[in-house]
């Protein structure tokens, strides 16, 4: 490699930090980028800097926001009674994709995971507790990923919320809408019959 | 998407941009530079920048360089009549590593491709004719990909090399060392069998 420029190795390294990023991958992003028009490159840069200078949490519900309050807690016509609690950012994007969910959420930043090292301190739990203690909130919506990591942080959440004595729930498990019984899991199966409704 | 941050969806437009780069996973590289420490984004941004700025083309090779000419060029050790031509920078760095080549190279930055508007006057092949012109080359060796374009290119590039009475040759088709018969295609094959060598 010692005929690579060292400002193109660099930049491959970059890339090559990246989650997902391989070697190869690295190498061929950073020759892409040497091959962009220089305003092309310039406004990469850019988007990148700006990326980090514009945006930072919501001091409410710690969504990613380039404004002072994100836009959801903003709006008067969201029922700020029902707190939705996701693990990440992007689970705000689905949820709201759904259509359904007309009350605020609280964005954990992630959940507890001991082998990762990531301690119930390391997300927003404090902020949703104070959230819920300063009052007027009626119920809270557990939504982080129905996998290990995401029932434990639930759970543990919930038993803090326990004294305060507002509604917790869950989202249901169940069969995915337009999946086949037949290649549905075992857990999940058992779930949806669990959590079975009259019709 | 409407409840994304403006300068995150940049970011994630950007990254979308690259070549590989689909919707979702630009989004959660946006999101992981976000994450980052403020200087190591900085960094990555410096990375783009400096890239842009410090490498350019060799005037001798045309190759990727942040001297003004590369040290494959500068050289005093490499034999500078024998000139091995191929596509791309990355091309350079792979017949380096076989340590069998004492010449130097010329990088076309690119085959010519009709389909994808890529003439002859859009990659280095004049270049090249002012090279071998200016005198002191022996031999030409072609080392584009051995597919449609690559060939397409190698014979054009010799055509015009022919009157200037010097040796132009082709790296050889066969068997990839380590390969097996059983998967190798009937191209290869005889290409392997038209050029076989006494043992």
């Amino acid at each position: 490699m010692q005929y690579f420029p060292a400002a193109l190795q660099d930049l491959a390294d970059q890339f090559g930090r990246l989650p997902g990023i391989g070697g190869k991958t690295a190498q061929r992003l950073a020759f892409h980028v040497l091959s962009l028009p220089l305003e092309d490159a310039q406004s990469f840069a850019e988007a990148i800097l700006e990326a980090k200078r514009a945006v930072h949490t919501c001091p409410v519900c710690q969504n990613l926001t380039d404004r002072e309050i994100c836009p959801i807690c903003e709006d008067d016509m969201r029922d700020k009674s029902q707190i939705c609690v996701v693990a990440e950012p992007k689970d705000v994007i689905a949820m709201e994709r759904s259509r359904e969910f007309g009350g605020v959420y609280h964005v954990l930043h992630g959940v507890i995971s001991p082998l990762n090292h990531v301690s119930q301190d390391d997300i927003k739990i404090r902020e949703l507790l104070h959230r819920v203690a300063a009052g007027d909130v009626r119920e809270v919506i557990m939504a982080t990923n129905p996998d290990t990591e995401g029932e434990a942080t639930a759970m543990y959440i919930s038993r803090l919320l326990r004294p305060m004595e507002i509604k917790v729930t869950r989202l249901a498990y169940g069969m995915s809408v337009g999946s086949q019984l037949e290649y549905a899991d075992e857990v999940t199966l058992s779930r949806a019959l669990e959590g079975r409704q009259e019709i």
